[in-house]
């Protein structure tokens, strides 16, 4: 997962534009991709694919021709979405054009201007505050022309049309964990799941932020019915512990699932409620949709002094942290994949499972009685009423013995679907 | 307001009697007043208006012909309702009748007995401790006769027909905090609602405890469907932080009102549950009627050690207190006048509010990216079923900010009611 | 109560056989019992009823002929259920059916092979380790055959035919806490009881844990939908606190009985949730039935290092902790006997209480302030909602002195049911 990253690290990536089109061909070397190319103008939902934006180079050149700011350095050198200049100019004519951190002044920050034209650079302040009067020769040799809107899907078919989305931004240029340390959890999720052969059919969304996750809403609302879960995957890598945030429904079979899991998993974790600010669950819980879709970061946007700065580099992505996303996402499909209502065919008293051999059956592992907890609790909880995922939730134990067991209860006949 | 409460004070205000009347006409000089005499023997509810009781003068002389006990001092020095007596008494016999605070032994008590005909006297401690064996000239220059009981309403009429009552108890003699505090923040609750032509019709009730609300009740048994909310205020300007305590019914608006707006003010305070005991509230909250009526004091009646004794002055009352309790009940008004369901009409993804002015519409203040999660919440709850109050609850905004920001929603043609 | 653990402390109990008669003889010394005899073979839910055991005698004589294991010092000595025996035995031979406890080495064991044909001996660790190599002279001489399960009802008739169920098991041998002094509670209130004539009917159940309670549900499926609340009643007499396992629907009549009286008593206790463990809980509560039947012991099954060893002998049993638990259950009869709902016949308003003589009829009692605030409660809740309990759980004020008041109420014709 962390070659990915730092293969797709360096691009100059956008909302749209050629940024998106190669990371997504690049992906697509793992996983096959249908790939969507939306004209700009396409009216989606309250918005409207703007113009496609490219970048061929940009720099600003001392008086000595030496160049003091240069893209191909660092694609957050340029503000997203800037027009094309070519001037000349002294300091304070450029200075308005140029984005600091005064507080963090050895990084760049990522700054954009999707909607109001105009252009800038990006520098770190310590840069700016060496430079000498001018004039400076300014490039930005960009296109910002009618093109179009490039997002990918790639879907695991399951038994079941009921879908399980997957979704992460890839608009953000040469920011590591924010969100390339998410597209590479998500296409070593889809990977596995390609080898399980799911109960439920798995769609990862590769797309832009906002205006990408609106386009595939627009273009999907009469499939979105279908979407039973989904979560938004970001800021997958870095080194901080992970975090939930729930769907806007806040009781969502995926809220109930993530949050039973990282429970289970004992590691340190916070759950957050919704709000309507972050990634594209801002989209995916809007109130027409109000889908059952949350969020999975590792430290939150914003929330981390490396965001939305050249600090998020592949350095601050930790491949053990990413392992652990992931395995905490294969935990959450094996909730969602074996979660189900089982009906106790013996439901007067206790049935009695030394006769079935079903003491004795587990009797080998050290967690023995465990196992029998875990099979009583079915037997006691599956009056229709409750799932297995309810049943591990009232009876504290790990959510694979309790589907364990009821596999165990259902091969001695004592348990239906 | 402390000129009103001074102003009171020293008038000898029982259940009934010229005591109310004097006070009603002060408080009507502020405010038109319907006043309503109900006299002697009206059955009301479970109860019968009494006599009417009143008071010329009371005093106690010893041996010397020196007042040692005398009412034109304090109110207080005679117990409520008691019935007329001229007669010679040795402090053997006079005994019985004396009430004390032998634990606050510099404080006059304050006593009644309007269902049991008896007479007495209040006093120091300290006073009695020292009081020879007498013979006392023992007068009291009542009447208990046939003849009404007074209440007065005033009306802050709204578009609605839907009421909000705020109910003050008017029957305590020399006492400041309880209640003339109350009347006092209550009369200029009633002339700041005047200015605001409010929504809701806003319902004044003065009248003595028990006996009055339950005469209003009485009264008034078509019209109380009608009150969506209320307050009993009592206890009003001392220096205690504020309480609410809850209605009946636990989650009725106002209480839901009272706890956002105490707990958005920053203010100490305390919510308490409802009892079926304290003022009026238990009237209005009894099961027949089970209004939406909750109580606001600062410190509750009984938990001072002033509580009905001569400590609760003038200066017991602080005029920054019952300013801080108005600005609660104008913040609490606000949200009972701008508290509404709104609907998004562009539910499906977030609007684009950029193309609308609307992140910039609010961009010169400091709080710019409060405002600008108010309005995300806002669309984002306003689905018919959350209302302002309810969007404010879950995004922990007050209750202003959210009302501001939908009613920049509703301009720029996003929401409607 | 003591007297009773001791007589039944000596006899060899197991799941059938005359040790099970015999105790259930005694026990009907002190209540008439209905003592039901189900062959071997019936077959009863889910199980079968098995063989009938008997044990005349057994022990291992060493080669100088002296026992070194010798049933009549314990009955916990001999494996329940285990087979006949005669043999001679090398130490190496006997010792897979050696059962000790090596972290307790001064204590027996208690095990038991009700469903698997074997035989064994449970004996001190440090009696084991003073072993010479033998042999040894083997003998268990008892019968496994064709008979039948005992088990035995009382009834306190009520006036209603609506149960409640007490049960105990009554298959442990020499173990005194668990269970002789549950039973021994369950006579002692069922005595006091009969004396009460109650409105409730009350069924005692003794019965062998687990086969017991089976046979008894299967006999009375018919007749389970008569019982509002119930209890399974075990280690009733240790000196630990008392601990409450609610039923499994976990907001049951007997579950907020009592959580009140626990709370109320001020008592130590804990409550814990159901589990599908434990004694015959597990079956009263299988989601077939999911009877409102909760538990109450002091200590829990398997927390206290005595459990399941000869150290549970009658000084574990503490008379007063018996006591302490049988005022627990009367305290819980109470609140089952008067819970009820009254209907407020004076609902707008509060009635006047005065004219009524009803402060004065309570107040020469020291509490009078807490009787007053009881009888508010109780008119202001009694809407036909909310039960006694109800009311004694919102006030805070424990449940006799709600249930007193009410009466007070209805003499004045206040309160209806």
């Amino acid at each position: 997962m962390h070659a990915l990253v730092e293969r797709l690290y360096p691009l100059c990536r956008s909302i749209t534009g050629d940024g998106v089109r190669r990371t997504l061909e690049i992906v697509g070397e793992s996983l096959p991709l249908e790939v969507h190319e939306v004209p700009t103008g396409t009216e989606v939902l309250d918005w409207t694919v703007p113009k496609e934006w490219n970048l061929r180079d940009a720099y600003v050149k001392d008086p000595s021709g030496r160049k003091v700011i240069d893209f191909t350095e660092s694609s957050l050198h340029v503000v997203g979405y800037s027009t094309p200049v070519s001037a000349t100019l002294t300091l304070d004519e450029l200075r308005p054009h140029l984005h600091t951190l005064p507080e963090q002044p050895d990084l760049i920050p990522y700054r954009t201007s999707y909607y109001a034209e105009t252009w800038g650079f990006c520098l770190r302040h310590e840069t700016l505050a060496a430079l000498p009067p001018g004039p400076y020769e300014v490039v930005i040799d960009s296109t910002l022309a009618d093109g179009h809107l490039t997002y990918a899907e790639h879907v695991v078919p399951g038994e079941s049309a009921d879908e399980v989305l997957v979704s992460c931004h890839v608009c953000h240029p040469s920011l590591a964990n924010d969100n390339l340390a998410g597209v590479a959890v998500a296409v070593e999720l889809a990977l596995r799941l390609a080898e399980r052969r799911p109960r439920h059919t798995y769609r990862f969304v590769f797309a832009p932020g906002t205006i990408g996750a609106i386009t595939w809403l627009a273009f999907n609302r009469d499939r979105v019915g279908r979407i039973g879960a989904g979560l938004v995957l970001a800021c997958a890598g870095d080194r901080g512990s992970l975090t939930y945030k729930r769907s806007r429904r806040g009781n969502a079979e995926i809220d109930r699932v993530m949050e039973h899991v990282l429970r289970a998993s004992g590691r340190p974790h916070t759950v957050v409620d919704f709000s309507p600010y972050g990634y594209d669950e801002r989209q995916y819980c809007s109130p027409g949709f109000d889908l059952g879709v949350g969020s999975l970061t590792r430290t939150p946007y914003g929330a981390y002094p490396e965001y939305h700065t050249s600090a998020d580099n592949p350095g601050f992505v930790s491949p053990e942290a990413m392992t652990e996303t992931l395995e905490t996402l294969w935990e959450a499909v094996d909730v969602l994949e074996r979660d189900r209502r089982y009906l106790n065919l013996s439901p007067y008293g206790e049935p009695q499972l030394g006769r079935r051999g079903l003491y004795g059956s587990l009797g080998g592992r050290s967690d023995t009685k465990r196992d029998q907890m875990a099979m009583l609790w079915v037997l006691n909880l599956s009056d229709g009423d409750h799932s297995l995922l309810d049943i591990a939730e009232r009876s504290a134990l790990p959510f694979p013995l309790v589907a364990d067991a009821a596999l165990a209860l259902q091969s001695a006949g004592l348990l239906k679907e």
